[in-house]
């Protein structure tokens, strides 16, 4: 049985997002898993990066904001809200999110989770830096071997959001989070479960939601991850571009999923083993 | 001359973020443009959508947060702060974004700005909605007419952020907020003012910027803007999916910009014409 944190954003409990929530934790817990929930309304989490992040600022006149996270994390002075959302991630084997999509993106309460939790040291400025290694991100870091899935409610229709949808494809509108917030610190990122429509649903329509969700949350563990390209397994070339044998003549972010017929180091990528998509 | 609103969100005011900002002020002013600054941290900005935003809602026990929003901007019974940013961006002929970019995204501060002020009847739910006109969007809306131009610091290089780089292009990491935050209420979006490596900023590299930024200000209002689709000029279907026959094979966000040898309405749009790209 597995460790698996819901970070979760919504300011009313009995909206859709929270019953998808709600559903989550009773389901894991009836299957065994240990869940932790960091609601963030209800915490009243704190959303600004400033100041008073770190306890022993080294420079309490200006405010550099990267200088002092590397500090207050080797340190120890980070505040207590933020050190304790990375033990919680330390101890997860799963980390699932749950938010409406606002303006195709996280609402301002979560993106201020990731702003100020994803410390220096903790999700970025990890490992070895040179002119040949950027470091240990991008399918690497201190949160590899971790999962993530993203649960999304969408007032929008599903095909404004397929591959040649008006809004771009959900994976398009995705993508800063998944493959730059997620994948970057090393966790592996399921694929998404939005719900779309959510304003709209009807009884049937909420059954077979549920039904569905409840079959991503049993194959959490098992479904395979979307097959991002590690930066460190010979995918990259120095400048961190994508090699030009590479990539299946895509010319959006699909370039960056390994594919069939992609060189066999690739497709073992340094870390970790993907299912390839088709080429 | 002309007026412009800047929404800057950085919490340290000696910093390059900051000191683009002022430089714009200054040089905007100093060209005979009126100017406005949204400075969110100094404002203490309120990041969070809440029940807070609405004076007389609707249902005080159950937080329904667009059906709220758009009672409370129908009968003018939002908070002040959200109403006040909306007169600034009716105002506006120009609106320029100032934050630095943390982990792919706006910070925290800035989002609940959009969360908040982006009202439905001002920046969503606008216009006709039937199964075939899904609303005045994406190059249509209360703020068609106006500008946007985003100015992001990033920490990372800028062959990271290339067409093949590990982060995705540019393109792909700004697409959620330049297409879905600011073309969708009809705004122009320039091409944005990244500032790569901006933690390591040399005298030589900073006088470079300083030009280049200048030479961008002189062309706010000249340069050619994103020659993004316009969701209602004939690109897509009824489904909102775009037209097989238009995107010259892109399999990613490029298919959503007008190209050369389009149809001739496609590439007039509805209600503006833009410079294609090359096909």
């Amino acid at each position: 049985m597995s460790n698996i944190l819901i970070v979760h954003a919504h300011p009313e409990p009995a909206s859709l997002t929270s019953a998808l929530k709600d559903i989550a934790v009773e389901t894991l817990r009836a299957d065994g898993h240990a869940v932790q929930v960091s609601d963030l309304y209800a915490m009243k989490w704190k959303p600004l990066a400033d100041a008073e992040d770190f306890t022993d600022p080294r420079d309490p006149d200006r405010l550099i904001y990267i200088a002092e996270s590397k500090n207050a994390y080797a340190a120890g002075t980070q505040s207590n809200d933020i050190a304790a959302e990375q033990d919680k991630l330390l101890w997860a084997d799963a980390v699932l999110f749950s938010f409406p999509l606002w303006w195709y993106g996280m609402p301002a309460i979560l993106k201020g989770w990731f702003d100020r939790v994803f410390a220096f040291g903790f999700a970025y400025g990890v490992g070895e830096h040179n002119a040949e290694h950027w470091g240990d991100r991008f399918g690497e870091g201190t949160l590899a071997g971790r999962r993530a899935m993203l649960i999304v409610p969408i007032g929008g229709h599903m095909p404004h959001y397929s591959d040649r949808g008006v809004n771009g494809s959900i994976d398009d509108v995705l993508w800063p989070i998944q493959h730059g917030a997620l994948f970057y610190p090393g966790m592996d990122v399921m694929p998404p479960f939005p719900v779309y429509r959510s304003d709209r649903m009807d009884d049937k329509g909420w059954a077979d939601i549920e039904t569905a969700f409840k079959e991503r949350l049993a194959g959490l563990f098992s479904d395979d991850p979307i097959p991002y390209r590690t930066q460190n397994g010979g995918h990259y070339d120095g400048n961190q571009r994508l090699k030009p044998e590479l990539g299946g003549g895509s010319d959006g972010i699909k370039m960056h999923l390994v594919r069939e017929g992609d060189p066999e180091e690739v497709l073992r990528g340094k870390v970790r083993h993907v299912r390839p998509i088709a080429s």
